[in-house]
């Protein structure tokens, strides 16, 4: 297909997809003349992972970049690819990981629920921030209750990674993966209000 | 206390604290002299009660004097209070509920799941669009997972609401139940999120 196809496919402006493939996120179509050149599936699949990447996971172009030359090297190693992009993470501007200091509450917590997780972790700083915001306000959350929330995100965990396609693509899972991870979001936090409503609603009767 | 102290201790400015007070949203202190009144700890919690259904709800005014009025109605009933405040919606611009229909699919579940809950809940709609906006992705939750999801949801309501204080007063401890709602959540999700990388390299070794 032409440029302006793929862009019509996916959704992504034919400026934004030529950025890519100056940037090297995106590899080159084979050449037809000497301005044009035709793309094929494995350009637009590419091109939606990218734009998961940067548009759902937030990285930069250079993170994004640094994240599929992985995910390349790893290309038929299912988990290692999901790994990868499921811990993809903003590196700062050196190109060093960001650090992302949960403090120490955050490590303890991880050290003894023996999950295996990156220092680096985005959301080990964003757990250990929300829980200071609460306890500055007066309402601490204790090491058991705690506890209880990570059992059930860890339950929550395998039912996501149950869904994925087990015959796909290690990258199309991966892709597929970041999306249900990012955009179920907003369902998963609505579940539990309408659940809190109706266990209110339960104790009053 | 002084205004002056109110706003000190609430960290709400005067000229809102005055505004909540011409509203209605905060009753009257005790006139000391022509133009000035005391205010107590009752203030004090009404204030923090109040900005907790405006700025972590987002609730209208309008809204917020309401919820106000019908937890007054039935101060001394702890679940009915609790209810009020966790089923908070917006209104719209002529006092009536906003409608929320979540679609079928939404109705259909909730019936399933028995749970109680408005007709009019906000979280309906999102979780209707949520749903919506994966399935043109390509990346529909069936039905099977979106109920495995909601008895995780209700295992985390349970939890939720066992760590109020059951000794409180009824207003703080809806105040109490409506921040962790929402204030809870970024850690929520940041649970998830380190539990699938967890679960991911589980998987792979």
């Amino acid at each position: 297909m032409r440029i302006s196809e793929l862009s019509r496919r996916s959704g992504v402006p034919t400026a934004t997809i030529k950025y890519y493939l100056r940037e090297g996120l995106l590899p080159p179509g084979r050449a037809t003349a000497a301005t044009q050149a035709e793309y094929d599936d494995t350009h637009l699949r590419r091109l939606r992972l990218v734009r998961a990447l940067i548009g759902v996971r937030g990285l930069s172009v250079s993170a994004t970049k640094d994240v599929l030359g992985a995910v390349a090297a790893h290309a038929g190693e299912r988990h290692q690819v999901l790994g990868l992009v499921l811990g993809a993470r903003p590196v700062d501007e050196d190109g060093e990981p960001a650090p992302a200091p949960g403090g120490t509450e955050v490590d303890t917590l991880i050290g003894e629920l023996g999950w295996q997780v990156s220092e680096h972790a985005p959301s080990r700083a964003v757990l250990g921030e929300t829980l200071e915001t609460l306890r500055s306000l007066g309402e601490e959350i204790s090491h058991e209750a705690l506890l209880g929330y990570a059992a059930l995100a860890e339950r929550t965990a395998v039912l996501d990674l149950d869904q994925l396609d087990p015959h796909a693509d290690p990258v199309d899972q991966a892709e597929s993966a970041l999306l249900r991870t990012v955009l179920l979001e907003p369902a998963l936090l609505a579940l539990r209000r309408l659940a809190q409503e109706h266990e209110s609603a339960r104790r009053n009767t």
